[in-house]
Order: structure tokens, then C-alpha cells, then sequence
């Protein structure tokens, strides 16, 4: 298989490469080198990638001449925290690393996240390089620039943006992905290929099957559609501001979801339903006709995201909808499809979302 | 007096105005309503400068029509402190303060660098004012975008760099600045003055006598002389790469001095020193004539900035500068001035340092 390469393009001053394919992680300092003048290269990672890939990545950097230090935290949302942060800023400092440093992320989103965010603060900022080892972060946290730690008081609160300098997307490393992970990154991939547009949406539908058998190549063209999409929305909306908005398609309800399940249902699954969800309500509160739900849940259907079983009470839905809200003080924004690629945000009367709340409890009782 | 009105323009999407003059807290809202859509604004101060300034400020806001909140850390360097910053991410959120809400750090310089530390990384980053009530926040940390705080493994190691939406220099809190504080703030200027060349360097030689009676419009009048050459060194250099390093100028050997000091030694004191030693070592490690340093000494003991009596080793200082290095990574660099608004950088030789640093504690013994 040969590896494809992107050229992500956000301003003249900030470009860089994702590479998606195999070998990536051998060749990684080889290509970092044409990236920065860091010497030393910092790899974070989490206690379940570290044993799988760390070597392979410290022997890629060493090779390319690069001096390599490696921190590794807990593998899980836990590490994802400012007190994590924090030993990770005093650890670099304890190793002397200065501006000549560069932070490599190999991990899921929850590294990327965390080494983001430390890359982005430590001495008002270093290089930073992403190599995401499960499928959502490939299509997603690699690119777009969003890095975070949780509070106690909400998800996310802390952060900045924050571009990489490269992203290597090796193939090798969803091998070991287990399968909870890849529907996170399967329903994602569905939710860039509604909001992309027909092209995508057909290539989806003609190899779930292929995706479902974790076929690479099917895999990578998956990965490659997903970037060129989002890469395109991120450049025209690097601050979130705008465009970058159809990216939470599905998300105002998952987050309820997320949350009313205390973060037992994954990402992916509550993202799926959310695209269920705002499907349903977009029949009223916009012109989405009911055949475009229909034919969504077809897909997502296909690519083995079941409809969430559990229920919860409309009533606790919604309140999270608004906890959620509070912080964000936005309005109750959907993002609505009718048809694959066209896409709106809509405010919707807080009243017809419980109406379609009720609904949804209804169904599973 | 009249107000003055600098434009700091950093490039199309990032200008801001500072103000210097009277009246400027009470009509602190008035001036952020130009700046800001923020319906919500946070005053971040501490708790010498709140029971001070806190309810003119909130006053000028909420006449304004800002919804208005205010969180207090204690006084003093320790509150710049990851614990505090994450206390203040805390309350924000706790606030329900969104995209909606600013942040306006009122207070010297370590609610500057704090406030502004948590403007941005909160929610990815949300707005920031700077109401600078020392002196040398005025002509410093209000300026630059540096924000920061420390680890217990060396100052300033995690920081970002965020620009102000607006800074209001109010001259009437300097009327409260204890003695020590105007020394470090004299200093400040002292060093802009000879970075930037013989108009303001010969106007401080003129007024040093007016600046230590601390007589208003001679303080304006430095301001503004500083904030105007250091908005012009930063527009060119915003994120630190090359011009912007003559700031340093006397930092080298200060920082190892207030390190040794353990931090007892106030900044403007011990860049005042540094001048003075950067000032000596370059006869030697460049052009420098002799001439220049004595002229230096005449205008820096004017502004009553007396030699440090204190003596600490050669064999410490010189240590304590290879640890700066270490982290920094830089080497070991310092700024030279041969005459006003002539300076370069040199990396210089560690055993010519090391004679000058033996020298300098023979003068004290």
C-alpha cells in the first residue's frame, strides 16, 4: 500500500504534512526532519500505546539523529487533567528541555489532547507532532488544532489551539485497536462523509463491509477522505468561528448523552445517536425529509453503531443540554443535514426539543 | 493632563489601543465597549490592588452595561501558580462565563501575566484587558503578549503569548506604588531608553529629576516613550524569534542574580546591575566603549537606582546562569549597547564571563 500525504494549508505561515499509510512510525524522524531544527524529541504517551509502539518511535527518531526522551502517563480520560499537565510542564523542565525541544503525541485523542496542551504552554509554546494511534483520532483530534484538559466543573474547559508541525497516521497501530474504538472513529468518519457530500457518502456505503472487516486499504482511503474534508473546513475557520460549527453534527445531544450516562456510552455511539436524533428533529424544526434519516440510519446502521439502548429521562437530558449550554452560552444550536453535504445550524425552541426528547425516552420504554 | 492614545499593531487581525492618562478606570467600560462584544467581563485582581481599585473599575464596567464578576488572589509572586490558575479556571466556569465573558486583569504584573495566562487557555481562549497599576507593568507586562506562570522547577516555564483587546494605563494608581516598585518600573525604562536611541535617552537624562519626584505628566510622558518603542519591537517580532531579544538587555546577568538573591533582590534592581555588567563585559566581548558604561551608571544612579551592596560568588552566579541556560537552551547570550539605540547579541565566551563575574565580586569585597 502506498502512503498518501496531505498538505494541510491554514495561513502562509502554518502549513504541514499528515501522512497516512505504513512504516510511518520507522520512518518517523526521517520526516520530522524536514519539519523542524528541534533536537530533542519528547514522546508522550499512555501506559496501553507505550508497551505496543514506543520503541518502534523512539527508534525512528534516534535513527534521524533526534535526542529522544519519552514520558508516559495512565492510559484513560483521568489523565486528560491539569494536574497531569502539570507534572508533564515539570518533567520537561527537570529534562532541560527548551526551545531546540519538540513534544511528539503518540496516542488516541486523550494524548493528543494532553500533549497538545502541554506543547502549547511549555515556555509560551513548542513544536508539537501527533502520532495518532486509533481511528477517531486519525480522522479527528489530528487535525484542527484543538487541544484540552478536562475540570472538575466540565470537559474541555481548558485549552488552546495549537497546530502540529506533522501528523503520522501509521496503519500498523489500528491492528491492536480494539473494537469499541474503532465504532468512536467509524462514527465519525460517517459524520464527515454527511457533511461532505455525495462523492464521500457513496464511497462510505459501498465499503462498510470492507471497514467493518478492518481492511487497511479501506481504511485509509476512509482516513484520507475524512482529513481532505475537515482539513478544508478547519482552514476556513481556524478559531472555530464559523464554518467550523457542522463539525458538531450530532453533537448537542450526544453530549447530554455523554454525560447522563456518566461517560459509560463512548463518543462514537452518542455521536450516532445524536445524528439520529437531530435527523428526527430536523423534520420540524427545519426541511430535512424524513427519507434522509431514514437513509442516514441505514449507514450508520451498516457501520455496526446500534442505536443506544439505554434510556433517560427526557427531563435529565435536557437539563444537561442546558448545563452544557451555561458554560458554552450559546443558544440550543442544532446542526441539521437534509442531504449529504448540505448542511445549517439552527436555534431550536427549547420546547420542540423536549417534545422530540420525550420521543426518544418513548421509543426505548 | 490629556490622554494619550497609543495603536499597537501586531498584523490586519490584531491591533489594540492603550491609554495612559487620568480617569481611565472610571471610564473603563466606555473605552472596552469600542473593543469587545463580551456582555460579561471577570476583574482579576490581587489583594493589595482590589481594596484599592476594584470598585471603580467594576463601577466603569457596569455602567458600561457589563455584567460584571471579580475573583481575588492573594498578593504577591506565589499566586503565579498553576494551583491559582486552575482555582481561576475553576470559577469561571463555576460563573457560567462562555464565549460571552473577558477577562480584565487590574493589578501589576503578576495579574497580568496570570490573568492573561488564564484569558487564554479557557475555553480555548476568550478575551483579555490589562489595567496595569505599577509602573513597570505599564510599560511592560502590559505590552508584548507574554503571559506566564511558574513551576518550582523555574519562573515563567509555562506561559502563552496573548494579546489584549486594550490596556489602560490609569496614572492615579500609581499614586498608591510603594518606593520599591517605582524602582523596578525606573529601571524598565531606563533600558528602553538606551535600546531605543538618543530622543528618549537624552528626554530621561533631562527628567530623571521629575520622574523621582514621581511628577504625573513626566511619568505619562516615559510611558508612553516606552510603550511606543516596545510596541514597535514586538510588531516586528510577535512571537520571539530575533529583534525582540534585545529586551533581554541586562536580563542575563540579572536573572542569575535574583535567582542567587532567592528572589530578594527586586527586578529593577537587578536589571539595573545587569545593565551595568553587560555594560563592562562589553568593552571586552565587543565594542562597547568604556565611555558608554560610565555614562549608563550616571543616568541609572539618577533614577536612584543604587549598585546591589549585596555579594554572591562568581562561582554561583555563573552557575545559576548555565541553569537558565539549561532550560532556555540558548547559549550563553547576552545584549550589548555601544551607545543608545546601538545593540547587538553575542554569545560569549563562559570563561570571559567568568573573569567578569570574579571581577565584579572583588568590587564588593
Amino acid at each position: 500500500m502506498s502512503t498518501r500525504r496531505l498538505k494541510v494549508v491554514l495561513d502562509k505561515d502554518t502549513t504541514y504534512d499528515i501522512r497516512v499509510g505504513n512504516r510511518l512510525l520507522t520512518n518517523l524522524g526521517v520526516h520530522l526532519r524536514e519539519a523542524t531544527d528541534a533536537t530533542k524529541a519528547v514522546l508522550i504517551t499512555d501506559s496501553n500505546v507505550g508497551p505496543l509502539y514506543l520503541e518502534k518511535a523512539r527508534a525512528g527518531l534516534s535513527k534521524a539523529g533526534f535526542e529522544v526522551f519519552d514520558l508516559v502517563v495512565s492510559a484513560g480520560e483521568e489523565s486528560k487533567d491539569i494536574a497531569v499537565a502539570a507534572e508533564l510542564w515539570d518533567a520537561l523542565a527537570m529534562l532541560g528541555i527548551g526551545r531546540d525541544g519538540m513534544i511528539v503525541g503518540l496516542g488516541g485523542g486523550v494524548v493528543g489532547d494532553l500533549a497538545g496542551f502541554v506543547a502549547s504552554t511549555y515556555m509560551r509554546g513548542i513544536e508539537c507532532a501527533l502520532v495518532p494511534t486509533s481511528l477517531l483520532a486519525m480522522v479527528d483530534a489530528s487535525i484542527g488544532g484543538k487541544t484540552a484538559v478536562n475540570l472538575s466543573s466540565g470537559k474541555n474547559l481548558v485549552g488552546t489551539f495549537k497546530q502540529p508541525i506533522y501528523v503520522a497516521a501509521d496503519l500498523e497501530t489500528l491492528r491492536t485497536l480494539p473494537a469499541a474504538e474503532w465504532e468512536n472513529g467509524f462514527a465519525e468518519v460517517a459524520k464527515s462523509a454527511l457533511l461532505d457530500g455525495t462523492d464521500f457518502y457513496q464511497w462510505l456505503i459501498d465499503n462498510t463491509g470492507a471497514l467493518l472487516a478492518h481492511d487497511e486499504a479501506a481504511a485509509q482511503q476512509a482516513i484520507v477522505q475524512s482529513l481532505t474534508f475537515k482539513a478544508r473546513v478547519v482552514a476556513h475557520d481556524v478559531k472555530e468561528k464559523g464554518e467550523r460549527e457542522c463539525l458538531n453534527y450530532g453533537h448537542t445531544f450526544a453530549h447530554a448523552l455523554e454525560a447522563a450516562s456518566k461517560y459509560r456510552i463512548p463518543h462514537g455511539r452518542a455521536v450516532a445517536e445524536g445524528m439520529r436524533f437531530a435527523a428526527r428533529l430536523a423534520t420540524e424544526a427545519a426541511d430535512s425529509p424524513e427519507t434522509f434519516g431514514e437513509a442516514q440510519d441505514v449507514l450508520i446502521d451498516a457501520l455496526g453503531l446500534k442505536p443506544v439502548a439505554e434510556t433517560f429521562s427526557a427531563d435529565e437530558l435536557y437539563e444537561w443540554m442546558f448545563a452544557d449550554k451555561k458554560v458554552r452560552n450559546s443558544e440550543l444550536r442544532f446542526v441539521f443535514v437534509s442531504a449529504p453535504g448540505k448542511w445549517e445550524t439552527v436555534a431550536v425552541d427549547p420546547d420542540l426539543v423536549k417534545i422530540y426528547l420525550i420521543l426518544w425516552e418513548q421509543a426505548r420504554m
